[in-house]
C-alpha cells in the first residue's frame, strides 16, 4: 500500500507511541487530581505544554489544550463571539477549512455579520482585500496559514499587519503548517490553531493559542482546566504524545521541507512530462511542496481516486472532512472550472515517502488518465 | 502507592492498550479518507461504536463519540437549547456534575430559564420533585444517574417517566455508572453521556447517545463526521479502547459491583469501630459500593487528605473537576453541615483494589484523624 494522503492525517511515530505509553496504564492519574498520582500526570501536561508554546514562542499559560483542531477553530470564533452582546463583524475567506466556514457560519445564525473574502485565481488571499472588507465593528479575522486542499501559503504577516492597524484581532488555522514550517507569535499571531494529528502524533488532541489579553468565553464549560478556557479530563497520555510529535517535526523542519521540495519536483516532473492537461491548482512558488492538487482535464477523478485506490494507492480527492462527492469549495472559489475540478486529485507526501513512491504515483496516475481518457 | 481515586480516572487496562496500539502507527486512516487505509479505520470506528451501542441497547447511529463526557453533555443541554429561538425551561438537580452546571448556566446568559431541584439529605433527587418543576415549556431534565462525589444511585427511571408524562426529554449523566451498572436506554433514557476513562479506557474519548427523533445542534462545526453531529478527525484508537473496555468491563458487571460490596463492608466497617464521629454521606442502600464520601467531625479535611498522600495513599476531597479548597457544591446542596463537610473525602475503589488496600487506607485515616483532632 502507498500512502500520500498526509494531509488528511499521518501514521504515529513509533518514538511519540513509546513516549505516550507510560501515560495510559503507569501514570494514569487526573492532572486535576491533588495527590501524588494527579501531580504527575499535572507535570507531564504541563512539560507539553511548555514544549509547544516555546515552538510557537508563546507562553505556556496562553497554550489550550483541546480534543483537535476543529474544535480549537470553534473554540477560538465562538468564544471570542460569545464575548459580545451586540452584533458585531468577522472577516474569513471562502476557502478555509470546514470547521471554520461551519463555525462562521453559526456566527451568522446568532446574528452577527461575516465576509467571506475570495482568493486570486491562484488561491492567495490578498491583504488587501482584508483591509477593504474591516468595518467599524469588525473584531476578528481568521486566515488559514496553508490551505489543506491546494497547499498555498497565505500572507498570513501582511494580513496580521492589516488587521492590527485597524485593531482587529488575527486568528490563523495552522494545521497544515505546525511543525512543517517555521511559525512564532511575534508575527502578528494572536490566535492559532493546531493538531497533533498531522504531524505524526496522536489524534483526538491539538491546541489553541491565545493572547492572555484577549478575552475567550469557554465553549466545553465545567471545571477549571486549562484556565477555565476548556473543561474536561486531559487526555495526558495525548499531550504527551503531540509535545513530543513537536519536538521531531521541529527538529528537522528545513531539512525535511527540502526533502519534501526535491520529491515534490520530481512528481511533477513526471506527471508534466506524462499527463497532458494537467493542471496544478494554487502558485508553484507560494505553495507548499507536501499538497499537490492536480485537475486533470477530461478525467472524472472519483473514477481516477477508485482506480489508484484498488492499485493500493491512497489518495483523496479533497479533503477528508469534506463530505464525499460533493465539488471542493476550495477549487470553487478559486473560480476553477467545473471540467477541472471535476478531474481533480490531492496528493500528499510525508516523512515515509521516497522518490521510488512518487514515480510510482506519477506513473500509475499517467496509466489511469489515459485509460479514462480514452 | 496506595490509588484510590478511581472516580476521578481509572488506569487503562492493559489489554484495552494492546487493543488501540495498531491504530497509531499502522492502521493510522483518517476515517474520514475514502480509501484502503481510511476505510480501514472507519470499520474499526463502526465496531467500536456498535460494540457501546449494544450495551445500552442502541442504534449505532444514535453513538456520537465526543472528546469525553464533559464534551458530552454540554453537546446535550446547548445542542438541544440550540434547537429553539424562544427561551425555554430546563430541569437539573443542585448536585450535578460541574459540567452539567456550567452548561446549564451557559443556558440562563443565553436567556434560557432553568430549574435546579435540590435533593434530600442523603443527596437523592425526588421524582415528585421533578413533576413539580416542570413548566409547559420545560424542554429537558438531567439528572445524573450516579453521583460522582457521593456515590447516590438516582431513581433514573422513575425520573424518566415523570418527564415523559409531560413530553419532557430525559438526559442522564451516567459517566460514574456506564460499565459499571446495567443501562438500557429502553428504560427512559432520551440521551446518556458517558467517558472511556472512568472504565479503565484512554482519556479523551467519551459519548453522547441520542435518540434519533431528538434534534440536536452541533456544537463543534465543521465537517460531516458523526452524521453532523460532531465535526473533527474521530480518535481511532480511542474509541477503539473505549469499545474494549466497554466489553471488559461490561463482563464482570454484576461479579465486579458484589466484590465492591464487600470491599465496602470491609472498609466502613473499619473506619466505624476505630474512628469515632465519622458520617457516611448518602443512603447506604442507595449508593453504589465503590464511591464511600466520608465526614469526620472536627478535622480539616485538606491536612487528612495531604497526610495520606504524603503516605502514598492517594484520595481526593471530592471531584477532581472542582477548584481546589473549594467546598463541595454537592455536600452543600445536601445540607450537610460545615463543619462535617469540611472534614470529608471521597475514597473510591476500583478493579485493583483489595481488602488488604481498604484496611490500610482505613487504618491510615483511623491514625491521621486521631493525630489531627489531638
Amino acid at each position: 500500500m502507498l500512502y500520500l494522503d498526509y494531509a488528511a492525517t499521518t501514521p504515529v511515530d513509533p518514538r511519540v507511541l513509546e513516549e505516550m505509553t507510560p501515560y495510559f496504564c503507569e501514570v494514569y492519574g487526573n492532572p486535576s487530581s491533588r495527590h501524588a498520582m494527579g501531580e504527575k500526570a499535572q507535570a507531564a501536561v504541563e512539560e507539553a505544554r511548555k514544549t509547544i508554546a516555546n515552538q510557537i514562542n508563546a507562553k505556556p499559560s496562553e497554550v489550550i489544550f483541546t480534543g483537535g483542531a476543529c474544535e480549537a477553530n470553534n473554540l477560538c470564533i465562538k468564544g471570542i463571539a460569545e464575548c459580545y452582546e451586540e452584533a458585531v463583524h468577522f472577516i474569513t475567506s471562502s476557502i478555509e477549512h470546514k470547521s471554520m466556514l461551519a463555525a462562521m457560519k453559526d456566527l451568522e445564525e446568532w446574528g452577527h455579520k461575516v465576509t467571506y473574502v475570495k482568493p486570486d485565481a491562484y488561491g492567495v488571499i490578498d491583504p488587501e482585500d482584508i483591509k477593504r472588507a474591516i468595518q467599524p465593528d469588525t473584531i476578528l479575522c481568521s486566515i488559514m496559514h496553508v490551505n489543506n486542499e491546494i497547499g498555498t501559503i497565505q500572507p498570513i504577516h501582511d494580513i496580521a499587519d492589516a488587521c492590527h492597524e485597524q485593531g482587529v484581532i488575527f486568528h490563523t488555522d495552522a494545521t497544515q503548517s505546525f511543525g512543517k514550517m517555521p511559525l512564532d507569535i511575534a508575527d502578528g499571531l494572536d490566535l492559532v490553531s493546531a493538531s497533533a494529528h498531522k504531524i505524526y502524533g496522536p489524534k483526538g488532541t491539538g491546541f489553541l493559542y491565545c493572547n492572555s489579553e484577549i478575552p475567550l468565553k469557554c465553549q466545553i464549560s465545567g471545571g477549571s482546566q486549562e484556565n477555565g478556557a476548556r473543561a474536561g479530563t486531559i487526555n495526558v497520555p495525548g499531550v504527551v504524545g503531540f509535545a513530543k510529535a513537536t519536538k521531531i517535526a521541529c527538529g528537522k523542519l528545513e531539512e525535511e521541507y527540502e526533502r519534501l521540495e526535491e520529491l515534490e519536483g520530481v512528481f511533477l516532473n513526471e506527471i508534466y512530462q506524462n499527463v497532458p492537461l494537467t493542471y496544478l491548482q494554487g502558485d508553484e512558488d507560494y505553495k507548499v511542496p507536501w499538497i499537490c492538487n492536480l485537475c486533470f482535464y477530461d478525467v472524472d477523478g472519483e473514477q481516477l481516486r477508485q482506480a489508484l485506490s484498488d492499485e493500493g494507492i491512497c489518495i483523496s480527492r479533497s479533503s477528508a472532512c469534506a463530505k464525499s462527492g460533493a465539488a471542493s469549495h476550495v477549487l470553487d472559489g478559486m473560480g476553477t472550472r467545473d471540467d477541472l475540478s471535476s478531474g481533480a486529485l490531492r496528493i500528499s507526501f510525508g516523512r515515509n515517502t521516497t522518490k521510488d513512491d512518487v514515480i510510482r504515483c506519477a506513473r500509475a496516475i499517467a496509466h489511469y488518465v489515459d485509460q479514462l481518457r480514452g
